[in-house]
C-alpha cells in the first residue's frame, strides 16, 4: 500500500517555473457569455521540436488543479503529471511530435486568471470574484491565440484528461479544421447531475467562507483557505472509486496519520482529506477553483444524440475517446454518449472502456496508462506490422464484399479481415471488439474500433450506415441473437453472418454415440461444463430464423473445413458443412 | 416528474409533538468510550396496544435526520416518514403489534442531546461540543430503559433503516435475548471509507463555520448554518442515486427553481440543495448532527467475516437483510457480508436485493417500500398459505433426504420443495433464489430465502454446513457449473442434484432428423436463440463431470418424466432418462 497521505494528484504540485514561456496577448478577447479580457497572458511549455511545416504540434490540455509541466523536460527537472505517456519514446513521443501545454485561462498558473490584476480597475487591484464568467470554449480560444503566434495551423492532435478532454472536443467542434486528431480520455460530453452537485457543494463552501470576502481577499491576511480546503477534498473522493479508497484506508481506518491541521483526523481517510485540502491552500487560487469548476459545469456537448450530433457535426478531425470501467465521475455511458454520435456521423472514432479500479484517477496512474497509452500512441500514427492472415472462410467473406463498400465488422477481434479489406482500397471500416487485448492490437493496425458488447444490441449505429455488416464465427458467442439480427438488417444494407455449424455430421455422430454434449475441431471444441458459447446454432435452425424474421438469405456458402472443401448447396450441408456464410438482406 | 425541491425526506420535517411522550431516566448511563450521561430522558411515539404477555412491541429505530413520527397517529396527524411500512393493515400492523419509536440519544427531538443543559454546567448552559462522544450501543442502551419502562423483555422485533438498522443489529448483538427479529434494511456493518469521507467533510464544514464557536452557539444570534446547510447537501447526494439524480434534474438542469439563498442557484439541482441546505437548518442542531454522524462512523461491526461472526454469535434472533440495487452509500455488498457471516453461524436469516434506481433513499419510498414490505411482514409472521406442489422427481428427491437433515436449496424458486420438508418437521432450511417474486414467495412460506447468483459461488457457506444440497433442476441455467460442484461439496455433506439430461432420446432424435438445435418438452422446450439455459449436459456428461472431479455418485434415479416412468440404470438412461437425479459426495 502506497502512503495513504500520497496520491497522483501530489505530481500536479510542482512548480516548474524554469521551462515556462509566457505569451501576451494583444487583441481584446471577446468572451462567450459577454464581457471581455485585455491584456491577457497565456503560460505554455513546450517539448520537442516544431518540424518545418509546422504539421507535427501535439497540444496537451490539463484538468481543472494541473498545470503546464505535463512531462519532465530533462532529467534535473520536477516529475511531470504525465510523464508516463509523454517524452521521448513514450506514445506522444517528443523525438516526433513538438508537444505544447499551455496553462488554462481563469486558472493561477501564470494564464490570465482571478488573482491578475484587473488592467481596467483603478487603483489597480485583481479582478477577484469579478473576473468574468468564462467557458472551454474561452479556453480554448486563449489556446489557438498560442497556436497562431507559435506558427502552428493544424494540430496534429489536441489531448486531455478530464477538463483536458472537455477543451479537447472544444477544439475539435470550436475549430473543425484546426486538429488532426482530438484524443479526450475520461470526459463526458456534459456533467452528470451528480457531479455538477459536487461542483455547486465545493463552490458554496468557497463562497460561504467568511475569508473569501466576496472574491477580494487578496490584500487580506486571511483567505478562504477552509472553503478551498473543503472543495478539494470532495474533489478528492469523487476522483478515486469505492474500492480504491477501501484498498487504500480501510487497513488502518482507525490509525490517522499525524499532520497539523484543524481539520478532523479521527480516521485514517481523515488524515489523508487534511492533509490534501490543506496542501491545495498552498498552491491554488479559490476564485480560479469557482472559475475553472463554473466553466466545467456549463459545458454541454448535448443530452442526447441528435444533439450531439449537431455539436461534432463539422469537426474533420478522427476521434479517440477513453473511460475507466471504475471512474464514476465522468462515466464510460457518458464517453458512450459521444461515441455514438460521433460513429452515426461516420466520424473515425476509436473507443476503449479500459478496465480499472482507480476510478476518475485512473487517467494520471501509470498502470492504466500502460493500458490505454498504445491506443494514443497508434492515433498518433504508430503502427503494428501485422499482416492479416485470413482462413479460407475470411477469404470467401471478402470476396463477397463489394469494392469500396464501407463496413461494419462486429467482432473483430484483432482486426485482420478489417486490415485486408484496407489493403483492398476500402475507405470507411469500423471494427466492434469487446476484449481489450484485441482492441488494441486492431487499433494498431490503424483501424477504427469500438469497444462495445453485442448483446447490447448496436445504439451506436444508425440506419443503412454501411454497405456492409460482417460478423464472422462471433454469433454463437452471442446471447440476443434474435434481436441482432434485426439490428444488424437496420444498420447494414447486406449483413455477411458466417457460424459454426452445430448440426455438422461429426457433432452429429459425437452426440448419438457418444451421448455427450457434442463437440468438434472448432468453435464448439470445448467442453460442455466451461464453452464460452451462448449458442448453438445448426444451419437449418438459421435458416429457420430467417425465414421467420423476414430475411432474404442471397447468397449461401457452405464450408468442410477440416478438408478446406466447399460443400454444394444441394449436398445437404446441415450435415455436410462445418461453417456456413450467408450473405442476408431485408 | 415530482417537484425537484421536494424531496422524500421532507417527510421527516414534521413536528409532531401531540403524541410525543417523554421518559425521565433516573438511572446515570454509563458511556461506552467513557463519560455518563445522568438527568437524560427519552422521547418516543407509541401506536397499537401492548398485550398482555407483551409480546407483541415492535421497536422501530430511525436513521439520523428522522424522528420518533414514523407513522400517523390517525388521520388527522401529520405524515410519517414510514406510513406505507407501518400501520393499521401494514406489513408492521400496528392492529397486531404495539410499535415503538423513540427519537435517538444524540439527536435534538426530544431525547437528551447537545442542545440540553448538561445538569453538571453551572451556571446551567447546553453541553454543545462538550456532549460526550456517542456510541450506537449507548443509543440502544437508552431504549433498552424504555423497554423496561414499557414493560417490555422481549421486542417481537427491532427494525430500521439506514442508522436504523445499525440499531436494530447492536441490539441483536448486544442484548442476544432481547428480540425475536431483527429487521435491518439499508444498513452495512460500518462504513465504507467512501461514505466515511463524506461525513468527515461534512463535519469539517460544521465546525469549521465560525459560527460554530466550538459548539456553544444556543445563546449566539448566528449558529453554523452555513456548515450544516452544507452537510446536508452532501448527505442529499450519497441519499440519491446517479441515476436518480439524473432523472429528476436534468431535465430543467439551466431552470433552476427561484429560491430566496445565499448559496449558488444557477443550476436546478443547485436551487434543490440549496433548499434542502437551508431548511434542515431550521430543524436540526449542528451539534447533533457532528455527534449522531460520528457515532454512526464509528460503529464497526467488523470488517471481514470472522470478525463478523464474532460479533453476531451470541444473537438468538432471526434477521431480515434488505439493500437496494443503486445504494452506493450502504451497499448491497455491506449486507451481503452480514448475510454471508449469519449463514455461517446458522443464523435464520432472510435477504433480498431489491432493483430500485433510487439509491439509500429507497427504503423511504413507497415502490420500493411495496416490495421489501412483504418481507418484513412474513418476518413478523404473516403467511402466505401456499400447499407445496411438487412432481414426481420432487418426491424422489425429498425421499432421498433423510429426517431431520438440514437442507440448503439451490435455486429454490418459490420454495415449494422446502416447504414440503417443513411440513415434514426439517429444523434448519435455507434457500438460494435470485428472482425476487419466487424469494418473496418462498419468504411468505415462513422459509429462510436468500438472494444470490449461484455463478459465484456459495461464499455465503461455510464447509459441511449442511446435511444435504439440493439443487433441483437448476444445473442447465449455471454457467460456472465445474465450481459450482466443488463449492456445494464443499458446503453440503450429500448433494443431490436433478438436471434434465440432453442427450435423451427424443432430443438426439430431434437433433439428428431435424438438424436443428434439439428441443424437447421441459427445460430444453426453448428455441436456440432464446433459451435461458446455459449448459447442456447429458447425464453421461454429468457421470463423466463427477469421474473427473473425483465425485462419488453414492445413487443415481432415471426418469422418463414424459410417460411417469423410473428407468432402469441398465437400460441406458442416458438414451432413456429425460431427468436423472443424482446423489454425490466426496
Amino acid at each position: 500500500m502506497s502512503d495513504p497521505t500520497e496520491s497522483t494528484d501530489d505530481q500536479r504540485t510542482a512548480a516548474p517555473l524554469k521551462f515556462l514561456q509566457t505569451l501576451s496577448l494583444d487583441e481584446v478577447i471577446e468572451l462567450e457569455l459577454g464581457g471581455r479580457l485585455s491584456g491577457a497572458v497565456c503560460a505554455y511549455e513546450t517539448w520537442g521540436k516544431l518540424n518545418d511545416d509546422a504539421s507535427n504540434a501535439v497540444l496537451v490540455c490539463h484538468a481543472i488543479s494541473g498545470d503546464s509541466h505535463v512531462a519532465r523536460h530533462d532529467e534535473l527537472d520536477d516529475p511531470g503529471w504525465w510523464d508516463q505517456l509523454i517524452g521521448p519514446g513514450k506514445a506522444v513521443d517528443t523525438d516526433q511530435f513538438f508537444v505544447v501545454c499551455p496553462n488554462v485561462l481563469g486558472g493561477c498558473r501564470g494564464t490570465t486568471g482571478p488573482s491578475d490584476i484587473d488592467p481596467q480597475s483603478n487603483p489597480p487591484r485583481p479582478y477577484g470574484a469579478s473576473f468574468p464568467r468564462i467557458t472551454i470554449g474561452d479556453m480554448v480560444e486563449v489556446q489557438r491565440r498560442l497556436a497562431d503566434h507559435l506558427g502552428i495551423r493544424r494540430w496534429r492532435a489536441v489531448v486531455g484528461g478530464s477538463l483536458g478532454g472537455h477543451q479537447a472536443m472544444m477544439w475539435a467542434t470550436k475549430f473543425p479544421q484546426s486538429t488532426q486528431s482530438c484524443i479526450a480520455i475520461a470526459s463526458s460530453p456534459r456533467l452528470t447531475s451528480q457531479a455538477l452537485g459536487f461542483d455547486i457543494i465545493a463552490r458554496n463552501a468557497i463562497q460561504t467562507d467568511p475569508h473569501f470576502a466576496e472574491g477580494q481577499y487578496y490584500d487580506r491576511a486571511d483567505r478562504p483557505d477552509t472553503g478551498l480546503a473543503i472543495a478539494r477534498m470532495l474533489g478528492h473522493i469523487t476522483y478515486l472509486s469505492s474500492q480504491a479508497m477501501t484498498q487504500k484506508f480501510d487497513g488502518d481506518r482507525h490509525d490517522p496519520r499525524e499532520i497539523v491541521s484543524d481539520f478532523e483526523q479521527r480516521f485514517s481517510i481523515g488524515s489523508y482529506l487534511a492533509h490534501q485540502g490543506q496542501k491545495f491552500t498552498t498552491r491554488f487560487d479559490a476564485n480560479s477553483y469557482v472559475t475553472l469548476s463554473m466553466a466545467m459545469d456549463l459545458m454541454d456537448l448535448g443530452d442526447n444524440r441528435l444533439q450531439l450530433m449537431e455539436t461534432f457535426d463539422d469537426s474533420e478531425c478522427d476521434f479517440l475517446l477513453v473511460s475507466f470501467s471504475s471512474d464514476w465521475l465522468f462515466t464510460p455511458e457518458q464517453s458512450r454518449e459521444i461515441v455514438n454520435a460521433l460513429t452515426a456521423l461516420n466520424k473515425s472514432v476509436t473507443y476503449a472502456e479500459i478496465t480499472s479500479d482507480a476510478g476518475h484517477d485512473s487517467f494520471l496512474i501509470g498502470s492504466d496508462i500502460d493500458q490505454y497509452g498504445p491506443l494514443v500512441g497508434a492515433r498518433l500514427g504508430e503502427r503494428d506490422d501485422m499482416a492479416p492472415k485470413l482462413s479460407s472462410v475470411e477469404e470467401s467473406i471478402i470476396r463477397l464484399i463489394p469494392d469500396r463498400a464501407n463496413v461494419l465488422d462486429l467482432g473483430c477481434g484483432d482486426g485482420h479481415l478489417l486490415a485486408a479489406l484496407k489493403q483492398r482500397g476500402h475507405q470507411r471500416l469500423v471494427g466492434v471488439e469487446v476484449a481489450q487485448a484485441n482492441l488494441i492490437r486492431a487499433a494498431r493496425r490503424g483501424l477504427d474500433v469500438i469497444d462495445y458488447d453485442l448483446n447490447n444490441g448496436l445504439p451506436a449505429f444508425i440506419d443503412n450506415q454501411f454497405d456492409v455488416v460482417v460478423m464472422s464465427a462471433t454469433l454463437q458467442a452471442v446471447a440476443n441473437i434474435a434481436e441482432l439480427f434485426d439490428e444488424m438488417l437496420r444498420v447494414g444494407r447486406r449483413v455477411i453472418v458466417s457460424f459454426p455449424n452445430f448440426a455438422y455430421r461429426a457433432l452429429r455422430e459425437d452426440y448419438v454415440k457418444r451421448g455427450r454434449s457434442p463437440r468438434a475441431p472448432g468453435e464448439f471444441n470445448f467442453e460442455w461444463y466451461n464453452t464460452p458459447n451462448r449458442r448453438f446454432p445448426s444451419i437449418a435452425d438459421v435458416h429457420d430464423l430467417c425465414r421467420q424474421k423476414n430475411v432474404r438469405i442471397d447468397e449461401a456458402i457452405y464450408f468442410d473445413s477440416t478438408d478446406d472443401l466447399r460443400i454444394d448447396p444441394n449436398d445437404d450441408p446441415n450435415l455436410n458443412a462445418d461453417t456456413a456464410i450467408l450473405v442476408l438482406s431485408r
